[in-house]
């Protein structure tokens, strides 16, 4: 468990020169989630924090509103070719009253009923799901602040330096504390691991806070943080048409580009304190 | 169709600055597969070659084996609240005799019966199911033309310079000459487009072919060139274990780290041509 990087050789090659030396790996693997019983979803994942990943999923699905919704998530008997558990099987027990997911719940979340497959038919199904807006938070956001984010994601990564493999998502309160960070090889996975955190934690909605995501914003990202009820979501690289146009439906502040001295800001920037216009 | 763009306004701030200016975003819709008129995924994707990706996600999930394996792929009537038609649902037809995938394929490729759900089964269900082997590929490859595959395929993208969020994809010949890029928000769509091309041109098994992506090398994208029968696997980034694993046990030429000056070779470097050995 938490098996983050292993060592592997690698033959480094140049046009004219090449050398042998080992080199450090992300680790991926997959994980199937039962629930209460019955298998829902299967991810590749990097081992570890697998609880708090599958409560984030969870989460993100609509399925958990709060951690007494589930009794127990534990690994199953799982066990590989020498018969040792590869604890890459969860299953989580839900509380009495709460609904099971769909049985073909993966990803399939819009409806396909006489709508059309479309963007709009998209977002509709995602306000019609979630449980927490984040369109009233009062939140207060400094630039400075937003701006200083990535330096700090970055030194709490333990491994992205070693082996260049990993996403990473941190959750910060509004003053640029950070709260948690994961990482991941699977983007939606380190960001499903940050909210389960928070909502083991007490902290969903996650009022006041940032999500920030070391890549780019795609819609299921912005899914997900509404879903959570953070307020605003920080990438380091670009959102694609259809996060921005959820963030701006959801009311969620969505930040691209943060990087070196400036930040793109896409929806509700007036959580942005005020700096000088400049023209042009 | 094809609508790679979509402009927006956008707030540029800095500490110190602000101004607003238009931005130019990458497409995300969603596409709902139908296989015989039976929904079979949604994918988020950016819109364009849809046809191409159909073919390729089903190569790459094994019921597709050649092009007259699909007697028609069409886009439904699915309608938006105006009316009119969004482009985003496609039907494939499958040629009698070809067999149509298990209901939940949806990535729950490997077996789930009496073994362990690790890497190791999720290795052997690709073995079980490839119709071609990349390991008997006879292909010789130049460090000197791999180093300059990342420039022809930035080149040859389109709009990764202005909006920074699409992934690349690219599909070569072992000298270096480019068949076809295609770039997509998710970076499995952009290899599915690539390998349905390749298919519909009849260049499946794409024996003597290199791959190259943008980013980094996940199991899944591993598994796509070995259900392609493509030798070798070149990525900007770095990969996961489980790439590595997988590339090793099928024969497949996996670099990673792709860029400036050198590489790395983790599986099948003997496809490589030599280059003096320096040790240390």
């Amino acid at each position: 468990m938490g098996r983050l990087t292993v060592r592997r050789p690698v033959l480094r090659l140049s046009a004219e020169h090449r050398s042998t030396r080992p080199d450090s790996l992300a680790v991926e693997e997959p994980m199937e989630l039962r629930v209460d019983g019955r298998a829902l979803a299967v991810t590749m994942r990097t081992p570890g924090h697998d609880v708090e990943l599958a409560h984030g999923f969870l989460l993100t699905e609509g399925v958990l509103g709060a951690p007494g919704d589930v009794v127990t998530a534990r690994y199953c008997d799982s066990l590989d070719e020498r018969g040792a558990n590869t604890y890459n099987v969860l299953d989580v027990a839900l509380a009495p009253g709460v609904a099971p997911p769909p049985s073909s719940v993966e990803r399939t979340f819009y409806t396909t009923s006489s709508c059309g497959v479309c963007g709009k038919a998209t977002l509709d199904a995602v306000r019609l799901r979630t449980r927490f807006s984040p369109a009233g938070d009062p939140v207060v956001l400094s630039p400075q602040t937003l701006l200083g984010l990535p330096d700090t994601l970055r030194a709490a990564q333990r491994v992205f330096d070693s082996t260049g493999g990993l996403h990473a998502a941190g959750l910060f309160t509004a003053d640029g504390s950070l709260l948690v960070v994961r990482e991941d090889v699977g983007r939606h996975n380190a960001v499903d691991k940050v909210l389960g955190w928070a909502l083991l934690n007490r902290r969903v909605p996650a009022t006041g806070c940032v999500l920030m995501v070391s890549g780019r914003a795609s819609f299921e990202l912005v899914q997900k943080a509404v879903m959570a009820g953070v307020p605003a979501l920080a990438a380091v690289s670009a959102p694609s048409s259809l996060a921005v146009d959820l963030a701006d439906e959801s009311g969620l502040t969505l930040v691209g580009f943060l990087r070196g001295e400036t930040m793109n800001v896409y929806t509700r920037a007036e959580r942005l304190t005020a700096a000088p216009v400049v023209h042009g």
